[in-house]
């Protein structure tokens, strides 16, 4: 997998520049890092994502993947390009701990049309997922 | 499939005593009918929901496929189920015009441990799918 | 949905010449019957899709929900495409009865690149689902 | 993750006897390795798997994820269990070359009534998935 093309900072300005409304309600997604074929995301979840008892909910967790697949793809091909989700699968594999969520996914494949990136969610810190999930993008013809 | 044994107004108390943070910036979900195996919920789309352009964004349809498949199992075993999401499958067909959209649930297995719903959204008097999932959710022994 | 491009035997005989190994070990898919939108396709279990106690087998279902889903797709826009499956989710919802099984494929999104098609599976004569499936197809640009 | 509870030649002695009928047509799926929290098997394809070209064909790349999540799941909960799939998504990433591939898995949730696994098909030595997949398996209470 080649080394990405845009580093945490210009991916942050970026996701700020063109989707302002994942904002908000307050700041709660962040660039972690990015490395050959990865990326990881951060969840600092406000109220507005959590379920009583504290934990994260399910449409945060789904959110987070999509937001963190989409992030790991535009690393690698650029600010430029139009990437839409196509589909998405997850499995909830336990309920998460209160405390941020860390999004690790990797590009299983980055091709002329389809980009497929898998994803695992885990409580900083916490060994084993919460949540897994696999992400298809519908990327631009790229040269 | 049997009847339904909750009423859309049973149902809409349940969620807002049970989980008033989806509505936190606005009621935006409504519960529109229920029927023998099904049940139909409106997403009001308010600006949190939307991408530039208005359109609904990717993770608020998540959010609402989630939030009716639930609401269609609990329309059929009752308010004291504790019911978990385990899986979503989701593929987005188009991009949504403008305006409210309604996700319409049909329940295709109600187990002693399993439940699957199908779900498929559309625009309000608009043919065709922009999106459709699938949901799996774990629901607790019944007598 | 436009009216289909391909009859039944149109789509049998273009099986038969591009995938002849479908049938190794005895013919058991027969295309049934298509429609605007549809196509239906039949398993007749030989001994190499059952289980112990007579049952289809989960990869005899996932191949058929497969097949019947590029059969939809190719009696829409004919026998000159080339298209890949890109994605396949199944639910598995309960266990057949002994005896064929039909899948019933409805196209729910037939793009420029991808096509979208929702699949139940059911025992003939049965009602409800014994699996439902869904399939993304990449498709080759069309004028 | 625990350590296996059953090895190699337990696991596929116990296949031999219990699913006979994924050997019709020659002996094709071996046990290759068990790991904690871990299994690899290995389709050797004969002719039944191949498309024309001697490429193995999605449908056989489907019943290699099943078969060999329920290994890794097997090898785990030991010989007594009944496990049968709930849900598998796939998606198929590249063409295989020929040659034998090999399925790895990883279980993500061993639980008291779900597992789930997650699986990367790879060809003998080669580098990177040509299709990958998770599955959720329904298993028995267990002391």
């Amino acid at each position: 997998m080649p080394a990405p093309v845009m580093t945490v900072e210009e991916l942050s300005q970026f996701l700020d520049a063109e989707f302002p409304q994942i904002h908000a309600g307050g700041r709660a997604y962040f660039v972690e890092s990015v490395a050959p074929g990865e990326a990881v995301v951060r969840l600092k979840a406000t109220d507005s994502h959590l379920r009583p008892g504290g934990t994260v909910s399910g449409p945060s967790m789904m959110a987070l993947a999509d937001l963190a697949a989409y992030v790991a793809i535009l690393a690698h091909i650029g600010p430029v390009a139009l990437a839409v989700t196509t589909n998405l699968n997850i499995n909830f594999l336990r309920k998460p701990e209160p405390g941020d969520l860390l999004c690790t996914c990797r590009i299983l494949k980055l091709g002329k049309r389809l980009a497929v990136v898998e994803c695992g969610i885990a409580g900083e810190g916490e060994e084993g997922f919460v949540a897994h999930a696999t992400a298809t993008y519908s990327v631009p013809p790229r040269s």
